[in-house]
């Protein structure tokens, strides 16, 4: 018989994203074997986000200080602001060490299924940003589902009236991808955006 | 950039079983998004285990109590113990609600690979406990795997000169399980023990 305390350890671990209630078991079990190793140190750095780490009221993004470390860079171009849907993709974005200026993460993507609307998303902070005399490109990096690529539509309408550039990433071929695996659109996509050499 | 605090969160969820570094970013998102409804609630369950569960110092389940709930019980048959590897099998006979005696974790296996040796186990406590005279069968309950019957042959070894009946689990097709995609051994182990009707 499982004590409390642990049940409701694994209770909370299988509600993760990617750990279901037999993983969520391995995981107590791991946890409870290293106590001093990685049970305590995960509790104080859990407990440290929760006290911490805060959307940054500018662009969305996840950080200790408010604006963000990113918001804050005067060394990042002010004039570019990247539209994603997500703080995970500002993450993918800054790993991959792409893109130099400023970002604004909505929280999400326009759904009907899912009962997502305008109001939802962080659209307001967008615009005032899009407005500002020093902006003068705005790039639409959501995901390229039909959500994502809804919301970009509905976000370049409302961006129209700002005197800025819009543009939108490529659609195409992934780099190291091989034709013969990929899908009609995205070989429609690239064959249509082709580019002289 | 990333906050050294959600940095940090993320680097020990990666050490969990079954999550990579992209299930831990994704976990920490998920967490920090959920401040109150599961974040704080996490951080207090993995603090709980950290105080109050421990091994119990007769049988080696994880429990609040020392004896465990297990070893406490009065209606459970004293004079049966059943011998797993870990923890985690305890639970599983538990779930299963098939086995009405006690328990035993040896706490691992041996393994000459993993550099396990019958010193690393409780394997002490083990026949201290077959030795009392109120327990008559000692039931070897670890994996069908190579390490799991080497462990279960030594065991059986030791446990030849306390005066106790030593049964194994039975080998033989899963139930539910079909036999053309059982592996050549379990199909030769279910028929050399193959029961009359």
């Amino acid at each position: 018989m499982r004590t409390s305390d642990i049940e409701r350890l694994i209770q909370l671990l299988a509600k993760l994203p990617g750990l279901g209630p037999r993983s969520a078991r391995r995981a107590a079990l791991f946890l409870v074997k290293r106590r001093d190793g990685l049970l305590r140190p995960l509790a104080a750095a859990l407990t440290a986000a929760a006290d911490n780490v805060h959307p940054c009221s500018r662009c969305g993004n996840l950080d200790g200080r408010d604006p963000c470390a990113i918001c804050q860079d005067a060394r990042r171009d002010a004039s570019l602001i990247c539209i994603v849907e997500d703080v995970a993709d500002i993450w993918a974005l800054e790993r991959a060490g792409v893109f130099a200026g400023r970002y604004h993460a909505l929280g999400g993507v326009l759904s009907a299924l899912d009962g997502v609307g305008p109001e939802d998303l962080n659209i307001a902070g967008l615009l005032a940003r899009a407005r500002a005399p020093e902006v003068s490109e705005v790039i639409l990096a959501m995901n390229a589902t039909v959500d994502g690529q809804t919301t970009a539509h509905y976000i370049s309408d409302l961006l129209a009236e700002c005197e800025v550039t819009i543009t939108r990433l490529a659609h195409g071929v992934p780099v190291g991808g091989e034709l013969d695996y990929l899908d009609d659109g995205t070989l429609g996509a690239a064959l249509n955006s082709r580019r002289p050499l």
